[in-house]
């Protein structure tokens, strides 16, 4: 990308209104715009970022056996009434709205119901159990009070896969395979050092669901973790039954600030009762499948790195999530004519910023807020000894890398 | 993709209601999924044809300079009551929704205002021009009627670009640019001979608009098409004058059904008059941005090409957006092992039919059904002479391969 030819530029002033560091400073980057409060569009280097974090993540879900689909936002009242969260008292995070042709319809917030109902087409004996159906999806959420930049909004992407299974036993062998891949997801996106599986509320199935809560202090949960063990509890169930049964000592635990970032969840027989999804089991006998949900929200998870790595000076991304990976700057004629050219072998990782009414201090200024990775010297003075001069951004360590060398690492 | 664990199954049962070939073909393949009038899911191989015809038009809309980026659905009032079109007599198509915090919001069916809007904090100087816009988004339509599928629906996948210039000669230049770019997505997504640059009615600022209309019976649309001109006139606008302005001779036109799958507009100052998009130019003097609009509808377009290319055994994908390319069965235990072998080279160009409850008759109505380009078949007597048997579903031919050759093929 050339920065002379994108539309978005930075800007030092920070929005009044906006509490978050992540969200001040992907708004100054360049990386989202606000429409409203908690309704933010993702500009092409947020689009970038957020759409590296669903690869990841589609991956991990295509490598358990996640099969990718995507249904509607706009939903019809009737298969919502059968489980009983049509109505704004047990769910109150609806946006409705009306059809000119007449009837009420929904936007949808999750998707159990219609998952559930489209499942009765293709489920019908056991043999077609296990299914694991996934998407990336827009959720809209009237939520009374949004803040925390994209960490918590109205609108956001959602990863939400739904596994549907024979019985408990068949179930809990997915679940623990998806929690694993979960703690495997976090690591490639760079925070798992500080991510943690935490028990949270259950429900009706099970008495704990499983929450991934990344350490932060803008997170809106607080959590007690054990380090060593590299478990947490979340504070609604945190009390001397719950660490008695999870083998737990409050000495040992540390009270945090944490964001959730994932959470998985066994639903039971919940929807497939309310909306009558069964099949025939080995002895022809009808039997309710069960089911489990398995969420995790690229737009939040990106609002917390975002958090949680910046500096003072901006955005830090990690390597596999950031728009581009270098960030390249010539200096002098020669420099600018060399960067022209090393721009040229690799466009897809470069941010090459060849802005002429820029000065090279803002230049630096600007690669340290977007927070790309490695920023990208060249000049007439490096290029005495046939070399660049590469500064990390997280570790601020420079060193200077012969051209070929640099070159080696476009391909 | 091995069917044997793949969740969707085809069915015999063609849905009472729906009229158009199309959606009739595409639900029973399993492809979509209807959750009410006009509002479908999009199953996994009903996905991967959207994101192909997707990639396609992003390549092409790359290629000019576009940046892509994606809006939010949620829209507040006040942007779209600066142009009038808030109002639901002015623009009829608007789902409209509250905000539990208070305030009413829109579901965007379109985004010239909010475009427009953000661009204010981007645009500035004559230097910042041309700039060329674009997403794939989730648009909602509140249609009274919806028929035909996923060819009109009420919430669908468009790809919306938008141009800002300095003036109406800067503005045609990309007009045209993209004119010639559409006719290279139509032809890329197996369309182009078909497809024909239609003078529609324009609006303030332009006589006419620029349409893409699809010959196809199940069209919407009257044309006047000149076959050797390759241009065609809208009912619409077809009059004398118009055939005198652009130089047509009513008895070489020929009157056809046609669907709409593309269209650009000259928007002129429209939007940017009512929401005060302004630039300086050389001389420092306040100038209006130039705006148009260039849409195509992926899922529509995807609509029209099932409904246009299928025939009475079910879907025709041409090759660039088929889901998988090759539909693959063994016959009795060597063929079925050769088949897995086969497989497991390429499982992404490849449908695998491994069903054990399915006869091969039933396999064969099915891969014609879903439309796969290419049929192939090992059995003991294909693998006698080391060969496979490949049938092309457009045209039925059928050949013999060397396992080699087809191997060759997959890479």
């Amino acid at each position: 990308m050339k920065l002379s030819q994108s539309f978005t530029k930075t800007t030092k002033t920070t929005p009044a209104d906006e509490v978050s560091r992540s969200a001040k400073f992907l708004l100054r980057a360049g990386y989202i715009y606000k429409e409203m409060a908690g309704v933010y569009d993702y500009l092409p280097l947020g689009m970038r970022t957020l759409d590296k974090i669903i690869q990841i993540i589609r991956e991990e879900m295509n490598s358990i056996g996640g099969e990718e689909l995507r249904m509607t936002s706009l939903q019809p009242k009737a298969v919502w009434e059968a489980s009983g969260r049509w109505d704004d008292d047990v769910m109150d995070v609806w946006f409705k709205t009306k059809l000119n042709a007449g009837g009420e319809l929904g936007l949808a917030p999750t998707h159990e119901e219609p998952l559930t109902r489209l499942m009765k087409s293709y489920i019908s004996s056991y043999k077609d159990l296990p299914r694991y159906v996934y998407q990336f999806q827009t959720k809209f959420r009237n939520e009374l009070r949004a803040k925390s930049g994209i960490m918590r909004t109205r609108e956001f992407m959602m990863k939400d896969l739904y596994s549907f299974s024979t019985d408990r036993e068949q179930h809990l062998d997915f679940y623990e395979r998806c929690a694993q891949t979960y703690l495997k997801i976090f690591d490639r996106l760079g925070i798992g050092d500080s991510t943690f599986r935490t028990f949270a509320s259950g429900g009706s199935f099970s008495k704990f669901s499983d929450e991934f809560q990344t350490l932060c202090d803008a997170g809106e949960d607080i959590i007690y973790l054990d380090r060593e063990k590299k478990i947490a509890v979340n504070e609604e169930v945190y009390n001397d039954e719950t660490l008695k049964q999870l083998g737990l000592e409050a000495d040992k635990l540390e009270k945090c600030k944490a964001a959730e970032v994932g959470n998985i969840f066994t639903l039971g027989y919940k929807y497939t009762d309310a909306l009558d999804l069964c099949y025939n089991d080995e002895d022809g006998k009808r039997q309710k499948v069960f089911m489990g949900s398995y969420g995790i929200g690229p737009s939040r998870v990106m609002g917390v790195i975002a958090e949680k790595l910046s500096d003072d000076k901006g955005l830090v991304w990690p390597e596999e999530i950031a728009p581009y990976k270098y960030y390249l700057v010539g200096i002098g004629e020669t420099g600018e004519q060399k960067a022209a050219e090393l721009y040229a072998k690799s466009p897809e990782n470069i941010i090459w910023d060849d802005r002429k009414t820029a000065r090279t201090g803002e230049k630096f200024a600007d690669a340290d807020l977007m927070g790309i990775p490695y920023r990208v010297v060249v000049s007439e003075k490096t290029l005495a000894d046939d070399k660049v001069e590469i500064k990390n951004r997280r570790t601020g360590e420079t060193k200077l890398l012969t051209l070929n060398e640099f070159i080696s690492k476009l391909s």
